[in-house]
């Protein structure tokens, strides 16, 4: 059975004016790839309520399960949540799970809950809530759309919470053999190497240093044993490179 | 007159997979908004033809400019050059002026130029190239679509190459203030704050830092003597924050 896929929507005006570098993408891809979960695809889109929806529908339809980034804090350009509720068109409104979860923190926090921050307890309906172990506020599961903070230590935080209770698949095998040549010196074997193991897959990543040209090879696959025998292959092939 | 809204599209599994960490679309983000062009989504996608292609097609038509990043190499996963002539409908062969750059770059480099390498000279027809000062192999220019190197040096290299010959909008001014409280206690103010400045966007980033809530405040807007004036009331309303 091939592993479940999944999407990821990055949602903030801040990562696409470059004031802001994204660093949950990378975090997701790795914490997914490990849990034998294929990431195909990741959108980034601004703080517009009609693009957040398009892109919602379209991912949560084309993919297994989607993550989203973003959006979910008490200020006004928070919107991701309202744009989920629209997307799967159903009401939302302040929740008591969630109310009682923001209580008890800022109650501890000594912090007056306002109406503001009461903000973060609007969650949509039929949606259950994930975890925050950081700063409390909740994210949410609705369908199969996961809604989670962009702050980077709370959007993993979510992670934790939510990916043990998701099917995943096989993990892959990954190595990387190091070439100490250009792309174009190992094409050639490297294709045929790839027709002989149609079950992996083969990724060339050339890069530059200190002059010399040189490549990243990495065979991929869910049969480690088949990834072990191309990684001989490779170094029968390019000896003393790495 | 708005500005010139922009798309871009990421090509590669390793970005997926998160075995490389994808930096050229932070670059780019900084760099269009240098230049007054509006960086609308970005999408990343795996090296899979049919993928690219509807991708390639759906942000070409919502955006008045898109730049790829990655898979224009010459080993069998690179198929970018491929997807891009599959998208726009037209053929794609070895082009006299491609071969011409590579056999003096490798000539110069006292370096033969295979097959293999000769495969990073297929162009799609009509293009026009884009200039790598690099490693010579060039980029193209096809439609408002901009067909640029996955490798972080070759493709900032490419985007000096392409953005002089673009035509921007208005820059964008940005200017952050920094609060020492967390998102909850400034959202009010600040909403007023926007709705008193409806031509300006007012984002707020909130941060942990040795335990401290603060919030940064960003304020942006084509006309700079609005923005200024927004930040004297953000530093009257916050006083001895910055």
């Amino acid at each position: 059975m091939p592993n479940p896929t999944a999407a990821m929507l990055v949602i903030g005006d801040e990562i696409l004016s470059g004031r802001t570098r994204d660093t949950n993408t990378h975090y997701l891809a790795g914490e997914l790839t490990k849990a034998g979960i294929d990431l195909k695809e990741v959108r980034v889109v601004a703080d517009d309520a009609a693009g957040i929806v398009a892109a919602i529908n379209a991912l949560r339809n084309q993919h297994e399960m989607v993550f989203t980034s973003g959006g979910i804090g008490p200020t006004h350009d928070d919107i991701t949540a309202d744009c989920i509720a629209a997307a799967f068109n159903v009401s939302i409104s302040i929740r008591d799970d969630a109310r009682a979860i923001l209580a008890a923190r800022y109650s501890d926090m000594g912090t007056e809950l306002t109406a503001t921050r009461l903000r973060m307890a609007r969650i949509p309906d039929t949606a259950s809530l994930i975890e925050n172990t950081i700063s409390g506020a909740p994210g949410f599961t609705i369908g199969n759309v996961h809604v989670l903070a962009g702050v980077p230590s709370v959007f993993q935080a979510m992670v934790a919470s939510v990916l043990p209770t998701l099917k995943g698949g096989v993990p892959l095998f990954s190595q990387t053999y190091r070439v100490n040549r250009g792309e174009g010196d190992i094409a050639e074997p490297l294709e045929a190497l790839a027709n002989a193991y149609p079950d992996l897959s083969f990724g060339s990543y050339p890069f530059q240093r200190n002059g010399a040209y040189g490549t990243n090879i990495v065979v991929r696959g869910s049969d480690g044993i088949h990834v072990e025998k191309a990684m001989t292959q490779l170094a029968a092939q390019f000896p003393g490179d790495p």
